[in-house]
């Protein structure tokens, strides 16, 4: 792989909210399990398995921040529990090559660099990764495959196939002195999955006899009845409908769903058709997959967008990003006629092959009806048939289940509803009520042969990364953040002699995201006023700037808050000179 | 009804964007559609009748502000083609009492004053909201009911009852010189409404047979195959509920639905358990409702919150607001354990009877994680029959076609792609594909008895609402909110003397919402660095203040961005002392 090494960035601040110390020395005799994401909360999971001197970290991942979280670009687990005890982490094994499982190591690797181990393509997706932050695989880091094992210490890691949307997936078998612990990864049940890598059942079945102590699976879609359906049944749609169009194919999806990209390229080739990849996450994928051998390409299939212009529009199929309604992706600013290289035109066939992640429900509708708008045919939603879920709903949970047989139960992978109906399929399953346990971040799990419990908690709060700082925006700038986005801000100054007796200059008065400044002349003359009255009130008495301040943001916020009904934040500023 | 008269606000600014004047003179013999609203756009659904000398407008509704309208309350039409054209209109009709067609109401009316025309609930539910602005209906309003007619210059208007999520609707028949344009509303076709008031099919057959104009149909589940269910079937679901649930039942819904409500009332009265409703807007609904006969409560069944909390939980039944995971309402609150008067505890049944509002699904979502957190059992989501649509499916739409059999067809009342799913749907039900037009907000339709076309445009933006100013948030106020939002500001100020030679005070750096200041002195001694080396370098030459401001911002832009990779808004202000 070609890596363009970029200059390592320094971060200007890193913090992590726990204090560290006390609390966090767990290590022991007993078999432990931290979960430091993904319980409770979607994204970002990780979570540490913890044996007397060893300690096992499985998945890295990040979240994409709320809605509330103005102006962060993404969401790392809290890690100062793995800190405190960096001396015993052993290695990380991840389960898949997805952001939120992978996607807080580039972040993690510089403070806690231990080898890390994954299958052909989570290794190839992460190297990438690594490498754009200027970054390389920590030494002793290793490919392995579904079958094979890995030794950390005590600790005994098995690693078996399993199911998702992208491919080369692997559960965990973490065999330990006190029992295994059997980890699903993200998974479903594909019956007849795109590259012919089934799930393996043999070996669940052969674990589920040896006997499982804990068993730790995806709870994403515990609330769906019935079998998720397989990926061969959007190949067998995308066919159909790349068959019937007239005229040019757009096809949004997840970047990393290698299979599916696998199937739009193979119903293109079927068609005679060419396609051409747009937008740099999808590039990078496609590139790292093919490299690799995850994708396999008909001779001539894949073109440049070139290439792709020169071929009538019958001939052509575009692969792009953007099936989440992302404000810069490729399929949103084609909506929008934006985009510099694609242009959308009646007879263009657009489909978008992914469900809203929940919140971008608007944005995806936003983009679906611009689409429209332009004039092309959409084909979109649930009932369209262009995608399906890469998790296992509750007949596929209760396969597994009866293949594990478990003693102890933990759902894991969900948010906290998804966690509680888990839980209550779990003891359907016949599991005893008190061998289920439902946590939440930052629960510490304790296992002994006959024993389980919900024994701690450590630090697992969400770390906000903004830029290069890690950690340093929390509740104050998001409260500041929150406030400037609802009313803007208004600023007063006035330079005052140092024996606060006389007005030097000012008040002048600045605002942002207040009121449409050329239209509230008299609003903030008025305002200058009521500054200019205040500071005569206090004229012979200044005890102390702070105090001015205090009164001058009284007198302003009353009278704009009368005014106009808005409370924008009020910062005065008095220079002394 | 008693009315608390509020003192009326003075509005600090109004402003609608059309300029007025010449493109806005529309009348004449032809008859016109003006659309100011509700086309290619969820909400604010408005529109305006024209023929000759006489506008009537239909329906006058607000829209919730989208995500990236930051600080907004509410989004009205743009009236400048009514206020072009004042003196013509004579009369505002309404369809039913829901937000998105009377909440602009009390914006508009203070501006055009003619008198207002809607059934008994809805001009129940427009003068307290009319009373909460210290507004009151214009002279001459009145109340209709379904079955009469009113006439307005050549334009008679027959009222006709059709079924919704809301009591007392009407579709409307506007009958013209040049034909009968059929407005449906918002409708569905319950065939066992709650207050049995079946729409009228039969007004709906004689209207198709006399001869349609012009069908204007509600488009908001036009891609939902099927028939929608009556809303008694959410009766039985309640009813069921509440009967099997051993201790307390709450129940959030919108404040609305007052067949709901009903059914709510009615389920506790047969289970012996009395009912309380909290939240300022569902007690201000059922007060109106129960006062005006649209909610039957069995004797002694609702009791105030007081005379519930000394009832043991097995007999209480709580009505709330908060369905849509509203950070204020009752839901929410008691979601977040910061309710004044409701403490969840296990053993509580939560229903959730309404589905999200596209936009609030996450909202929704984590109000039902933390009442689940909190104990409680909830019951939620498409699948578990607390909800059904006010909104014809795809069948009902069908059978309104064949009822009325219109010469062409405008699909109103949804987003683009519903309007052109639903143009799609009247082309399959025999509809000329030349007679069918989809348009947008602002869009003119133009009608004689043997053509129809889109013929112009009128201004049909948004007008944004933010506390007492309507119109002035526009989209440089936004930009700068929306930029604030992200990496907040920092402001510079120095005080410098008027030849611009020296340095008097400052620089003083105050920066909100940018990084946390306590850690990042060093980073904010350095900036200030920055601008004294800057201004040193213009020291000899300082041409203009905003030359200087400008080489401000770029210095720190530029240092900020590489020590952060944050681009703040940077404010330089200079004193002149």
């Amino acid at each position: 792989m070609v890596c363009v090494l970029l200059v390592v960035e320094k971060l200007f601040v890193i913090r992590h909210k726990g204090k560290g110390g006390e609390n966090l020395k767990l290590l022991g005799d007993k078999l432990k399990i931290v979960t430091l994401g993904g319980l409770g909360e979607i994204g970002k999971n990780m979570m540490a398995i913890c044996y007397r001197d060893d300690i096992l970290v499985v998945d890295a991942g990040l979240a994409f921040p709320e809605e509330e979280m103005l102006g962060i670009d993404v969401v790392i687990p809290d890690i100062s529990f793995l800190l405190a005890n960096s001396a015993q982490i052993r290695a990380i094994v991840l389960t898949h090559g997805h952001e939120d499982h992978i996607g807080a190591l580039p972040f993690l690797l510089p403070q806690i660099n231990v080898p890390v181990f994954g299958t052909r393509l989570t290794m190839g997706l992460l190297e990438r990764k690594l490498c754009d932050s200027g970054l390389k695989l920590p030494p002793g880091s290793q490919v392995v495959s579904a079958g094979e094992c890995l030794t950390v210490g005590d600790i005994e890691v098995e690693f078996f196939r399993m199911n998702h949307s992208i491919a080369d997936v692997v559960g965990l078998a973490i065999h330990t002195p006190v029992g295994t612990i059997l980890h699903s990864g993200d998974f479903k049940f594909d019956q007849t999955p795109v590259d012919d890598e089934i799930s393996d059942f043999g070996k669940l079945a052969e674990l589920g006899d040896r006997g499982v102590l804990v068993l730790m699976s995806d709870s994403t879609n515990a609330e769906k009845e019935g079998y998720t359906q397989s990926e061969k049944v959007v190949g067998r749609r995308l066919l159909e409908i790349i068959s019937q169009a007239e005229q040019r194919v757009l096809v949004a999806t997840f970047a990393s769903n290698v299979h599916r990209i696998q199937q739009v390229i193979e119903a293109a080739g079927q068609n005679g058709r060419k396609v051409a990849v747009i937008g740099r996450n999808m590039e990078n994928t496609v590139n790292v997959a093919v490299e690799l051998g995850y994708i396999n390409v008909p001779e001539n299939v894949l073109v440049t967008m070139d290439e792709l212009a020169r071929l009538p529009h019958r001939q052509a199929v575009i692969l792009t990003t953007g099936s989440q309604g992302e404000p810069m992706s490729g399929l949103t600013r084609m909506s929008l006629n934006e985009h510099r290289r694609v242009e959308i035109v009646p007879g263009d066939t657009v489909i978008i092959a992914a469900n809203p992640v929940p919140g971008n429900e608007k944005l995806v509708q936003r983009t679906t009806d611009n689409l429209f708008r332009l004039g092309a045919s959409v084909i979109y939603g649930a009932e369209s048939g262009v995608h399906v879920s890469g998790h296992a709903s509750r007949e596929e949970l209760k396969l597994l289940f009866n293949l594990v047989r478990p003693k102890y139960f933990i759902p894991i992978h969900g948010e906290y509803r998804h966690l509680v109906h888990h839980a209550a399929l779990a003891q359907e399953m016949g599991i005893a009520p008190e061998n289920i346990f439902v946590g939440e971040n930052g629960s510490v799990f304790e296992f002994s042969r006959d024993k389980g419990a919900i024994t701690g908690k450590v630090p697992a709060g969400n770390v906000l990364v903004d830029g290069l700082g890690i950690g340093d925006v929390g509740n104050i700038v998001l409260r500041d953040r929150r406030q400037l986005s609802q009313d803007g801000i208004l600023i007063v100054v006035v330079a005052i002699d140092k024996a606060g007796q006389q007005l030097l200059a000012g008040p002048e008065i600045v605002s942002r995201g207040f009121v449409y400044v050329r239209e509230s002349e008299e609003l903030l003359e008025e305002a200058k006023q009521r500054v200019r009255a205040a500071l005569d009130e206090e004229a012979d008495c200044v005890a102390e700037w702070s105090a001015l301040k205090s009164k001058l943001r009284d007198v302003l916020g009353q009278y704009l808050y009368e005014r106009t009904r808005r409370r924008p934040m009020i910062l005065p500023i008095i220079m002394e000179v």
